[in-house]
């Protein structure tokens, strides 16, 4: 019986462990953390959090994954063919809101790739996917005449989308000193990356836009 | 005499220092380059090295002046009122320009700041005029009627093209692996910046973009 009790234990305190970093990581960045902050936050001694994740790459590593799974779920929630503006909303507030859950890897990307090398190709992985799915859904805008764009432009879209969705966060830090990333900066960022496409909308396309400032005013 | 000619013959050492350093903080990084190797690619030894400079902080300080004045040229070659499209694609290539003759700046931003940490205030100092200039120019623009924008799609193009254009370079190495900036990259980088402006280019805007292909094909 004892066994068993411990058996069942551990994993809800790795998942305890994971759910305390996550949140420590998204205030202060990885680097900043102590593995003994960690404990204290979960409430463990070092050597339990030490028999689940040996060093602190580790824990990166799994956040990583729990991240990735998230980045596929939202890339996954878009219907090829869609033309309802409220879908194509819904699918941009789903990116955004992933940035926001997992702002410390968009943050501080420099920090991650030190600590975590081995990440650098499942990030290559994840990022080429992500385009591909972008390229796709702005294909099917396109088709669905909510916006009106060359192919040319659609790759200069997806560049520049990816360029402002994963660095805006960075600019608020270098250029305003804004470490701590809230709600409100949340809704600039994907404003900024909304003003990419503006001028692309066709009157129809435009309610996409209204859709999404109404849900977030 | 011999006095004489020392006196002369250190300010000389000094900017063949500081040219070698931007040689080499662009081809490798500042964090990359050793004092050692500095002192061999300038033929001095690493006692007179020190003499002028004791910290790399410093060789990074100074570089960055030469920046910051190279960055004033830049903003400085617009004139108020232009409304020749050559003035404006001759402008935007001085930005480009910059950029490649700094790249290191550009791309290892986080080095530098951990290197240089003084440098932060100068930084935003610089940032601030850089984004008012680039503000007067698109109103400017506006005025000429080379595009058409409202007073906040300028404020949205100023933002984003500042993030485009401060964050390509790192784009390329995180996204596809490029660490080593050639011209072609600074045209790629030119070509995406540019596309934020395309949709708001009047017929006559659209001269400054065809000057622009024309020199760099």
């Amino acid at each position: 019986m004892a066994a068993r009790a411990v058996a069942t234990e551990r994993p809800k305190t790795r998942m305890r462990i994971l759910a305390a970093c996550r949140r420590l990581f998204n205030e202060r960045g990885p680097a900043a953390v102590t593995t003994a902050e960690i404990a204290a936050s979960v409430g463990i001694n070092e050597g339990n959090l030490y028999y689940h994740f040996q060093r602190k790459e580790q824990i990166v590593e799994a956040l990583f994954a729990e991240f990735e799974h998230g980045f596929r779920d939202v890339a996954a929630a878009y219907s090829p063919g869609a033309d309802d503006p409220r879908h194509y909303r819904d699918y941009f507030a789903g990116w955004f809101n992933l940035m926001w859950e997992w702002r410390f890897f968009y943050r501080d990307g420099a920090a991650v790739d030190r600590m975590a090398p081995r990440l650098r190709r499942h990030l290559k992985a994840l990022a080429d996917d992500g385009q591909a799915q972008v390229r796709r859904v702005l294909h099917g805008m396109a088709a669905a005449a909510l916006i009106r764009a060359s192919p040319q432009e659609i790759e200069m879209l997806v560049v520049n989308g990816w360029i402002i969705a994963t660095y805006w966060i960075d600019y608020l830090r270098s250029r305003h000193g804004i470490a701590a990333i809230r709600r409100e900066h949340i809704d600039w960022g994907a404003a900024q990356a909304m003003g990419l496409f503006l001028p692309y909308l066709t009157p129809r396309g435009r309610a996409v836009v209204e859709l999404a400032r109404s849900a977030t005013a």
